[in-house]
């Protein structure tokens, strides 16, 4: 279960209040990138951590850390809204700076919605969706789930600290960024404590691979029609990464035949057309799909 | 530009229709870890690709490829759909099977919206959602994004595997399974061309790290309250993965104070309680949260 | 605005209690095609009428009429929920006959969240999404959009007329049937009124057509790959329904060239490879995609 | 800042696993009455607080709970999806009990999303949705949403109790039943605190209410048609319940006149006779809408 | 299955970059009316296509179209979104140009989620929503479903045309008009094929129009309250549009009677008034809704 | 069934339009503090009214009324569209003033998918979600959701309110700023009809409470860590609002253990290294969270 104490992790320190920014900073919040999803991300896989419990353990220690990145940045969006912002400066003669600041383009539910604070959303008021915890119960694939939410999560950050001249604001992004970059490398070391790509891959470890049809493990297929190239690349050709097989690159062409369904079923209300047509269409004269050569002459 | 031919990439083919098999390869269609997804993730990281062509048009290999395995399924879904399913038997007497299969745990709105055919949606007919499509313009945060997919991609398409007795139903995942071993393994082999974690950690590698927080760059915070323990691993201890740092316990303790924000502004519409009620508040003697021992006593 | 009385637009009675018709019901209340939608389409097409009134007096009155639709729906799914239902007849020695009927195949949320009653979502309990109220401010496109809602909306409850054997429940579908069939061509209707295709074709119609491409206007493009036919028909030769030009079937070819993007900005935070790479990249040696005949050699 | 420890706030028992009821379990989670819900909207009510910091502070209390009722909830549902549950009995003889367990009604992401465990999202898979987290700004409007929160969620959870049989789920249940009881009180207890309804009412109390249309503010508008009455209640006659007005009843009648729109404009695109038709339309002939008395002999 | 070449369908050029019509253009490739839902709306209408299958590769041919479409849209947006565009040249003194212009209004995401180039979202952000993938299995439903989406879809690339100056994007805009000309009138000459109003009214036709009730099938239900007339149309009077009936007027009155409920069950948890009040209830004394005559005397 | 006449419930006038305001009146349409919402949840609430009806009939009222809201707002939005405001002056030389509104900030898509008209989404955008129809069957469960949504409702039309000059807006939101007063007390006044804080609380009032825990019914939970305070209040002791309970306040420690999830299933395809690493991860030795005490120092 958890807890709590009354303070922030980090200082949260706004200079020059801009509204503009508070609209940004909620990518940060409820963004895909964002901070309720990584936490909520870490806390459901570690609720539903089978296996050791080292790494249950381990992901409440960051899924906790994490709602505080939460509090950090709805209280950073809350300064940010504050007083009346130089660059709506030319609204500051209505009687409501609040109203100039929506006029000039912040986010208009933090006022709306809000009264002037953040949103369970991003950057574009799209509310935060669930469906962004990634929690598979396949540890490895929950890792690199993991890094890739730090990944994006850290670009973000950056571009965020480019965005701002506020010297608060740049500080708390430091910090932030700072922890994702520990974040990255910590969920990468699970990986490589658990052996690495060859213990590893591919992911899961616990299917027979001898059940896939390893005539295809480990081809590029290059679909390009006839004349296009493919480049050469580590994953064209040498030994795979796990190291039990070897890349190649292959034409990609059909293995199969045209799909065949069945005539509608008359519970499916096709039109009555597409049950007795099956004949009719046979009468009609296929045509090449090639009839002209000025093709380009537009 | 794109063309098609009018064969499948692989063969699809049911022995045994199944209405509740049709329903959980929406999953792999529609779902967060399905080819929908897969296919415009890597086409929007292809189409949006700056630097290097090569990583582009290797993405448009693959995007296009996916594009074949969304025909795939949506086929096995339509076939699996056919006729009666002996899970209903007791409703083949009914005029019309198709209702026996629907009341029988089928997806309804396979039957209800596209009369006996797949969706652009997930196993419980929520439909596919554009969010899911990461393309930050960071290459190596998006082949960990790709790499994720593929992970609990390939994590599904084992579970499909294992939910089914039909030989067509295996031998096409046999096919799909192999397939994401590869990309797993491509896309990861990318990294390893770009030099690895060395080169590429933290990510983005080309903001400069002097500017974050180094003194955490490389901590794990331990959030638990006193007396709980955390446990050792690859990131508490050592070298960190990008060779930059040293990974350490530290206890999570805030540097922050209390937040603080500015009274409410008249145009909020907060309760006017709470913009003169400051004073009135501090007259309430704050209470311990520990009046009574007999905590754990129900 | 709006009036009420208390009745019903047509009778609503269930012999044989079904939740899981009621759950089937869902569809014509909250799914794409239901009843939801259209009523709301069809108001804001009315509240949003530029140009004859007419147009904007005759939404009004069947989005009225469409209200009385989603009541008749929402009391046929209360009823249906009402007592025990023959298919859970396992369950009627239990305590509680709702818990069997949500056991055995119901949509939980009608018993959870509702207290047995209709949601304002799908058949798949995905709640309704205001984004498919279609109104475009063009008399014609709108009308186009309502056609297709009528015709997905009859299909739809002619799959729920088979889905049932009560008598109660037929008779209101056959009814709702019957509106269906009138809107349908209440739709059209307008747009023969408007001067049909010659008149609206193509939609817009104040759009000046001497400003777009006429080269491609009546050309189908066929996207096969070298061999593949592409079948004749209405649209491959002839005069265009418009009577403006001659449908033609054309090979689809590349009129653009390779898109070129700029290299990524510093401020995009792309990895470092990505902004010096070009040069790197160029030294690997394209490869062809066709390395092998042995293709189909599994 | 958070913490935890790694113990759950009460037991979690099953003792005898239903994946079916692990399905219904996910309301309570991810659904729109669920602790996901009420954890977020309690701590961004705090995150977001102005005024006195005493309200602020004990948000931040029970928002914190809350997250021990995600961890509580998302244990149960685990431990119900474990092993072999009666009601798909006919499937054990098959070789992975969990194939049969999702053939027999479980959820189907909780095995191929999740590996048998629970997710963000609710009885029917819909993912968690952040519009839900209500915090408004103004504290009475808050402590309502909270209340219809804990109402809501209260009823959840006494229909998950009356769904199960199970002793350790009923004494979870039990435990979370009387939480919801303390936090509708706790929310009330704050809006007497601060008053009560003469105090509060209308919400928000810091508006001018001169500057309202006082004629209309405390009437109850009867919209039915001519010849239906409205029933006479405690909101039809007497002092309004904030003591500032008189209940009465009045015909609802529009105040306002047809709505009249420009005509379109040329760069909205409507069709050409949107523009041009005013004069034709007006040349039709109106008809009243009621031209035959044997309306309802069908 | 598919492939691709290097090259663009059509060439895409940007002379002056407008981050905001970068936002713009989003609505073209991941709104309601845009490029991902007609490609993804084609495909999935052929993979599920049952009948004569001409149809099926007509709409495999044009779904791969819209692919390339996509592909332009995406290579568009990345174009306006490089360099300094001249409506925030008062941003320019700053050091970071992306900075100023996503101050100065562009979509806030395509810097912050994807570095500068598109997303699978419309041009508020709001992700690409699988729901608007239409494929009914009743062609005629589908390709009224089609219509609707080239219909509003090329009224939105008018309105698009008009808010540029760019004559790259003008150039670009043309060609994706023209192209919706051509769709607008292939799917109405499948119609048309199949034997137009005649054959295909109402649709399903291969539902028994005998079971409908057919006294209400050709009426136009007029819901105005006494005194409201109703205009005359095309659909108002004369034979309808299918030849089977003659349009009518008809005042819409209820057929049927006041919705009974039974009361609420146990398992419900209802309030408990609501189980034992309706003889209270009856006591009370109905009042009409007219009371005064000053109704309008505000 | 449902009925209209032509007019406006209330007089809605613009005197100068503005683009931005249309934006900020669609939060009051489409948002989860909205018209539609209200609309369709009194009349989905009365839909499925059991028990008394008196209750079902004045909810019916309530919800027609509010579909005239809708109506009025969608007008309003249309007025505000029209010909070209002040703000966007400099626009005024461009050939096409909606252009020109566009790019200064209006929400884009009420020109590209509405042709300057209202749409069914919030402020920005985000489609309409019908999750927010709130009608549990439970009717002081419903009386509190319809409280929050008038509370949050009226506290957004007085926010309106200050964000414009207009006196025709102004005017209309005096309006419903008082409508929304009666809607607040109006649905209060059937709790107290209904027997007030006693004889309803805990909702539902229906479950036996002697099932409940009645050892945390009325405990305040501190979850702060040790020497956190926690401020006394209503709720922190005294009677409690029912009558049935003393309120007090007690510190949050666990009851439960850890929680014990069995190791996963071969068919979960969790990692190898999770089914059979227990014993590993035991030999790894914990450490405590705390190693260094120069933790805030950085």
């Amino acid at each position: 279960m958890f807890y709590h104490d009354n303070k922030l992790q980090y200082p949260v320190r706004v200079d020059t209040p801009s509204p503009v920014f508070a609209k940004m900073l909620q990518q940060a919040i409820g963004g895909v990138e964002g901070e309720i999803r990584v936490a909520l991300q870490y806390l459901f896989q570690s609720f539903g951590s089978r296996g050791p419990t080292k790494y249950r353990d381990m992901l409440m220690d960051t899924g906790t850390e994490e709602l505080a990145h939460i509090q950090m940045l709805a209280t950073a969006v809350a300064l940010n809204l504050e007083g009346s912002p130089a660059s709506v400066q030319e609204a500051a003669a209505r009687e409501n700076p609040m109203v100039a600041a929506v006029m000039g383009g912040m986010e208009p539910r933090q006022y709306l919605s809000a009264g002037m604070a953040a949103l369970a959303a991003d950057a574009n008021g799209v509310p935060f969706n669930g469906s962004h915890v990634y929690a598979s119960g396949n540890i490895v694939a929950d890792m690199y789930s993991n890094v890739a939410a730090e990944a994006t999560g850290r670009v973000l950050a950056c571009r965020l600290f480019d965005m701002t001249d506020d010297p608060g604001m740049k500080d708390m992004l430091r910090y932030l960024i700072a922890r994702d970059t520990m974040h990255q490398q910590q969920w990468l070391a699970v990986i490589e404590e658990l052996g690495g790509y060859q213990a590893n891959l591919p992911i899961p470890n616990s299917f027979d691979q001898g059940q896939e049809l390893l005539e295809v493990s480990y081809d590029f297929f290059a679909t390009g029609i006839d004349g296009i190239e493919t480049p050469a690349g580590r994953w064209t050709s040498g030994p795979s990464l796990d190291g039990k097989g070897e890349y190649r690159v292959r034409r990609s062409v059909p293995f199969g035949e045209e799909p065949k369904l069945a005539p509608p079923s008359p519970s499916g209300y096709a039109q009555s057309q597409q049950m007795t047509g099956a004949a009719q269409a046979q009468s009609d004269t296929p045509i090449t799909g090639r009839p002209s050569d000025e093709d380009r002459n537009l």
